[in-house]
């Protein structure tokens, strides 16, 4: 079946990763099992920065953006549970083999076909472009209804960013009695206390300063730990689950942060900063037997609980709402770690 | 109360690691909850050949030595299960605080206040020497009783060696239904392909040549791969758990060797190479969600679970006995990865 023309806001050199040009630009070819999406809202990641600005590069002109909310506009014969009208949204994996073991038992984010909603290519040979745009189509599998205790605003930038962390709490146990580290609060740190703290967990969270220490409070963090030398020693052994979102490897103070974790709790690394972790040796893990190890996106399942928990625990990101038109002065704010917590843009191109 | 002397074969320079000269040594005081062990055997470990030739030195004279075997000849009268007369072992660890949740929940090797077998103190300021020598006095929550099926030269060296896999294999769930990546096939690793077989796991070992597949196979090992450019290719997401006992990080294909592993699968090193590992990013554990992490010996629970199985099921270790003189020849001979593939020294000095 034929494609369908969107507008978007497309960055069409690399050398000024943050201009970007209204463009237009073929989506990938219907099929019965995709959904139209009318974009009304989409929030600003950390990794459309890396995309557009680190990471290696990228083939202009490009559309990014990977926390999408609108509405179905069109919904294939053989799409269950969405109807059109409805509100729905797309994170950052648009499409998977839909066959393999892993796409069988809701881990489909770790499918070896997965397809990134942006700057990537569908099976039909049609690039991927996300939503800083009219619309999007995408399978049924990867289009997310929102329920209706959930604003749109709120809604899109959880679909990535509150996805992240939701997923490695969830798989790693957070709840009643444990307790889980944030290092670096920015917007998967702010969706990693509120998510904790909605799963029943106790929440340390860590930071270089004091200058988001009344805002975590906010959000519900137990705890708030300044990462001065000398800040692990009053900690050892005590925590669970750390979730790392920091942008940034040079100087980590990963032994320390290590030292605080209980026998075999788990360090998960969500943030993917552009420079390597300092080198790890046999002796690093030997104290407590933890674990280091990533995290990708999350499943669908997990998805829709985690929206269902925001919906009845009431679950707010703090979020900045502007204009797409804005998007290079969004951009350029998370380059530089302005926003608290996460932008999100609404359209102004329909 | 008094402490006991003992003579063992000790190193007395640095310098010359490898040259033992027979030193008297006073042991620990005595307490009511100790037991003291004739030594009859003592496994030779690659730990004793990084502490006196590697991983930064030690005070000399040391006698080195933590897989040891002998007969309980003095009981404490606040020991319950031991008596005089009894065949039993002693480990890499040789005491713990007894009291802290750690020690509490069958988690003792990795209590804070542990004490090694040697090249350590114990709490009465007497220096810790291993068992290249007649005797040692030992905590009863560090003596490990042998079962009759189990020989003291085929037992010995499985209080470190095999503990040190057997407990992480344990503790991940290596059993039916599991496959288990085994790297590095000398004295540990032969350990965990002979563990992970009488757990009843489907066992690869890795290496990178052919000389050690026949000896593999007859291990049990299900598969031998041979670690050649792109031999992960096939092995994508197929590995629940990898042991690696490797001695050496550099030029490790650690990101290949990551591929293999399932989703959320565990790298487990337990190898302790003197060099770091190459550094990892936050992209290393993207595609599978796996973790790497470590692991210290095992807790006297498992010890006695794996002592019990390899009784049971017949796990007889791969050992070359030599006379303790021989102690020079043994620690070189590891040094040099000779061993097939595990020492055992037999008392001469009694």
């Amino acid at each position: 079946m034929a494609s369908t023309t969107f507008k978007g806001y497309a960055s069409t050199d690399p050398q000024k990763w943050s201009d970007f040009t209204v463009i237009e630009y073929p989506s990938k070819h219907w099929e019965e099992t995709d959904i139209e999406i009318q974009i009304s809202h989409c929030g600003v990641c950390g990794s459309d920065v890396h995309k557009l600005s680190g990471w290696g590069g990228f083939e202009p002109p490009l559309v990014v953006g990977h926390e999408i909310v609108g509405k179905a506009i069109r919904v294939g014969s053989e799409v269950k549970g969405v109807k059109v009208g409805d509100r729905v949204g797309v994170g950052a994996q648009i499409a998977s083999c839909y066959n393999c073991k892993l796409c069988k038992s809701d881990n489909e984010n770790y499918c070896h076909k997965m397809i990134d909603t942006y700057g990537d290519k569908h099976p039909d040979g049609m690039r991927t472009m996300g939503g800083y745009s009219t619309g999007i189509i995408a399978n049924e599998q990867f289009v997310f209804p929102i329920p209706e205790g959930v604003t749109s605003a709120d809604a899109c930038s959880m679909l990535c960013g509150g996805l992240t962390v939701f997923s490695p709490l969830l798989r790693n146990g957070a709840g009643p009695g444990k307790k889980v580290g944030v290092i670096g609060i920015g917007g998967l740190g702010h969706y990693a206390v509120l998510f904790a703290k909605a799963l029943g967990a106790e929440v340390y969270a860590f930071s270089h300063s004091h200058s988001k220490e009344a805002d975590c409070k906010k959000m519900g963090a137990d705890h708030y730990v300044l990462t001065e030398p000398g800040f692990h020693e009053q900690l050892q052994g005590e925590l669970d689950i750390i979730i790392s979102t920091r942008d940034a490897a040079h100087g980590f103070p990963m032994q320390e942060f290590l030292s605080t974790l209980v026998v075999h709790g788990k360090f998960i690394c969500v943030g993917l900063p552009d420079d390597p972790f300092p080198a790890f040796t046999g002796f690093s893990f030997l104290n407590n037997g933890c674990f280091f190890g990533g995290s990708h996106i999350g499943s669908k399942k997990e998805c829709l609980e985690m929206l269902d928990i925001a919906a009845k625990k009431g679950v707010k990101p703090w979020i900045e709402v502007m204009p797409m038109k804005d998007c290079k002065k969004a951009v350029e704010g998370v380059k530089n770690g302005k926003p608290r917590y996460r932008y999100v843009l609404t359209q102004d191109l329909l």
